[in-house]
């Protein structure tokens, strides 16, 4: 009844550079999305295009993430000059599901991170987050949806805003069972997860 | 009810430059906001880009108080050539809260003048205020939600418009206390504050 | 009840170059309103960027007074670049009141004409009248609200335009007691008067 919202639970087993697994909160419960990102070489000083049924809130914040990946890419390699070469286009499938808010925010400067560096974000990774233009990550709504959303897409570790960590700490334990959650506070927080080189294992619940 | 609108008082301790905290008048009372501006670097001669769900007078506001910053700039140091060499992005989180309203100006113009300069605002001092193109500080509504939201966010400095003093001096005193009001008529004014090297300590009252 | 239109009467004892005093018409009676614009140096040939929420109309009649200033100048000095060498930007406190229609037309004229010159309009002067490309000034209405909205803000002198000088002699006495007017019939009768070394002073009536 009604369109089907975010029909696909996971469509990459392993996203390649430029695509980031965030997770969305629905007037259906939660769901996984992806925020995929693609280069085009440029002349010029690099737009960003934006498709995937954005409303107004999530097309202003992928601005923000825009803004906010140069200054974090310039800080963490002041030769890297990926913004300054190229066009990107980010989309957000399903491109007729209408999507909106904040909270996609460390999803979509994870995209373009994972672009400028060349870079794979973890596939074991998910994360929801809205961003400030300092890299700050503030707190966002549907926390029990969200971590039931990403067990169900099969991901093992959450990425959240520190400001939530009460949310996901009142959780009952069978939900928590089988995830752990990273708390961040800045952008870097989420970065040493999204990009680490290990994570621990995860303990799947007996059944 | 309703979804909540500025939940977080306060999520700077140390505002980085660019980051100045501001005051709002919501339906809901008064709520601390913050304005963040970051530069990017470019040839061009700078243009302004601004996000955050503000309204058509809140944008409307961003652009004379961009005018201002840059004439209050080179009056102040002539040789300041910050805002020919940079783009500018303006973003007042949370993104998914429609603002709008003049009397972010000063706050605006602060976050301008503090990256201009490369020097941060104190982080115990915040603000109201429409401004002019000139530097006028207009009047503006809610001193007393303004007043409270500030004491919430544990800022003992406010600075208000000249013509709004009469609307602070009438506050029960129970309010008052704990906070210093500071009355601005020029721009000029309200630099002096957010910038100065030493503020007088702010007595906290008894419990 | 509803919000406060153009709350402050006067906030510029002696204006600046570049602020003129106005007259408006709203539906609460008479206004003084004041028109700025500050000049940005810049390489282009000149733009002027608006605010204040202006309306279609006032928006439209700024271009007017953009143009007719610029010919004007021209004719005044024909070595004065300050058009060719300048970005303008006017603005019309108070940025949330909407403001409309072409009566504003030579008060903003007069403050193009103000930076140009780099001379301050008389702070005692207030003024009202459509203006067309050629300088010629148009009817208005509202003589009587805006007549006693200049004597409210403290003005002595005001022009208005030629064809209405009718509608300002049948004014009864006690309104015209303390105000002098001047009726132009081209904007150099405007010039004359805004910018005067000397005008005859004006009774005070015993109250």
């Amino acid at each position: 009844l009604g369109k089907p919202v975010f029909t696909s639970d996971r469509f990459y087993d392993v996203p390649p550079v430029g695509v980031v697994m965030g997770l969305a909160w629905t007037s259906l419960g939660g769901a996984s999305l992806y925020v995929e990102t693609a280069a085009l070489p440029a002349d010029a000083k690099g737009r960003l295009l934006t498709t995937g049924q954005m409303g107004d809130v999530m097309k202003e914040g992928t601005s923000v993430c825009y803004t906010f990946a140069k200054l974090y890419i310039s800080q963490l390699d002041s030769t890297n000059t990926f913004f300054q070469k190229n066009d990107l286009h980010m989309h957000i499938p399903e491109g007729a599901t209408p999507k909106d808010g904040p909270s996609a925010g460390v999803t979509m400067v994870t995209s373009l991170v994972s672009l400028a560096l060349n870079k794979p974000c973890r596939p074991d990774v998910t994360m929801t987050g809205e961003i400030t233009l300092t890299g700050k990550v503030l707190r966002i709504g549907g926390v029990r949806e969200k971590v039931i959303a990403a067990k169900r897409a099969g991901v093992t570790h959450v990425i959240l805003p520190s400001d939530n960590q009460r949310d996901f700490d009142e959780l009952p334990d069978y939900i928590k069972e089988g995830v752990m959650a990273h708390f961040a506070s800045m952008y870097s927080d989420v970065y040493k997860v999204a990009f680490a080189d290990e994570l621990p294992e995860v303990p799947v619940p007996a059944p």
